[in-house]
């Protein structure tokens, strides 16, 4: 990676004296504003906007590719398919907003990307119950414990969680409506918590749109590596939005296509021959089974300012 | 202008080595791109773009107004409304690709900012013509020449004008098909160019959609300070997109909403009384008047690379 500055010696001074004179009076109008952290956005913007034009020089032809291609992310835009996001979700940027809202503290389970599949009000199954509710693939035991970051135990932790199929699709993604692969439990009076799921298989983010269009001529896959979401909220406690991915899942390798991969998520999933006996005594039907550990730790809502 | 930096004080060792990490893998994402100039460009991009979310510690929630408004301005958009022009030119961005294509060279004279509203084939009229065709407004006499940068008279060189009429509405904005305020002419052997157009008025971009309730929300006027546009076309020389403003006009010091204004561009639009006799012999019905004059250097095509 090259910093590349703006006044460099292929630019006269007076060039330099151009642009830069044009960027301050584009900062300066917005010094009527009287919200100042929309007044501190928009000036920040404003900078990174004139310092990529001015550091690649950016051509007239190559700003209407991008007025156009800003279009086409807005047209195909609509209540059930947000590509914004996606493009937000490639460039890295959602993973880095996440980043700075989610600092790391301690040993608390780091957070990743929220997705755009989450859905309130899933259904509420036992300890021990199963979320897929008719989504095929194969069976994944998840266990756990909720705890701080002091190791007490967190009864009473709401977990969400929520996958796509073995075809690679949530439930949403069906147009009859269906609920399916998405639940909450509780945690138990030890902090543990206990689910029967889908071992998660890897799958590609829309790609039949711009966003799609750019992947390709870059060279990147849309795929996202296997993972399994988690939201969990507990009183007292940061808000954790994360996934577990799957230990040897080839993608790892490849990339993840919205960046959301920590190695700290990276967990195994325990391939269970059929006919292994399983933790509840429930009849798989001959089916090949996984499970997993996920111990999940929780940071304070208000991080104290004396944790760097 | 501060020029923050994002390995600050205020964040720990850890966070800072997260989000750059993050921010690398996103930049080696792009290290299987075979276009170069693509490539350039988005890693310039992501870098911009997780500048700008660490620098101002983007919130989650002001990431989702973020998406919001960039969905509302691809909405509003259509084939007669270009609201990412719109931004990218309210924004200053615009202009700043203009500064960055046209540098400035010896005593050409300066770009600026295209506009949504030229018309390719405008009608063609004489030396000393009306571009006007029915639009209403006070009548305005300009002329002047074309040289290069060594003062040479440049004649046969194309000079397309355009503007708005006294409604601050350019003929297309109306929905009759009209052809108005626009011509092209040639200048002549001594290159010489004059015609009749109008005084040029101030009048706001479009501003019922998003980009007008950010500049509201700013406390930005969504005015453009008078203009008359300019497209100079000559073989040899590099193509001139410019206006000429109007002298006197409090818009100039309230700022053009598209920050398109440069000093040397500000131009006497002299008031002559009505009854004032016309250069031409022209009988204005006893209208009052105005005269300007506009000399017009062209910088040639390739740009020295000694000039600077």
């Amino acid at each position: 990676m090259t910093t590349p500055t703006h006044a460099t010696p292929e630019h006269g001074d007076r060039q330099t004296a151009v642009e830069e004179d044009l960027l301050q009076r584009v900062l300066d109008s917005f010094s009527g504003c009287d919200d100042p952290r929309l007044r501190e956005i928009m000036e920040a913007v404003v900078r990174h906007l004139h310092g990529l034009i001015r550091e690649v020089r950016l051509t007239e032809d190559e700003w209407r590719h991008a007025i156009d291609f800003l279009t086409q992310v807005g047209h195909i835009t609509d209540d059930t398919r947000q590509e914004f996001i996606l493009l937000s979700d490639t460039l890295g940027a959602s993973m880095q907003t996440i980043a700075v809202n989610n600092e790391a503290y301690r040993n608390a389970t780091e957070a990743t990307v929220f997705g755009p599949f989450f859905v309130d009000d899933a259904p509420a199954i036992p300890l021990g119950g199963d979320i897929a509710a008719g989504a095929q693939g194969e069976p994944a035991w998840i266990e756990g414990t909720v705890t701080d970051t002091d190791g007490t135990p967190v009864p009473g932790a709401r977990i969400e969680v929520w996958e796509c199929d073995e075809e690679g699709l949530y439930d949403v993604q069906y147009d009859d409506g269906r609920t399916a692969a998405r639940a909450h439990l509780v945690s138990d009076e030890q902090g543990r918590y206990r689910f029967w799921g889908l071992t998660p298989v890897p799958y590609p983010i829309p790609h039949d749109g711009p966003v799609g269009r750019m992947l390709d001529a870059v060279g990147r896959s849309p795929v996202r590596a296997a993972h399994l979401h988690f939201m969990v909220t507990a009183p007292g406690l940061r808000r954790l939005v994360t996934h577990i991915f799957v230990d040897g899942d080839p993608q790892l390798a490849i990339g993840d296509s919205v960046f959301g991969v920590k190695d700290s998520l990276v967990t195994a999933f325990e391939r269970q021959p059929a006919g292994t006996a399983t933790p509840d005594g429930r009849d798989l039907g001959g089916k090949e089974w996984s499970r997993a550990r996920f111990d999940i730790v929780l940071a304070p809502e208000d991080i104290p300012d004396t944790h760097h």
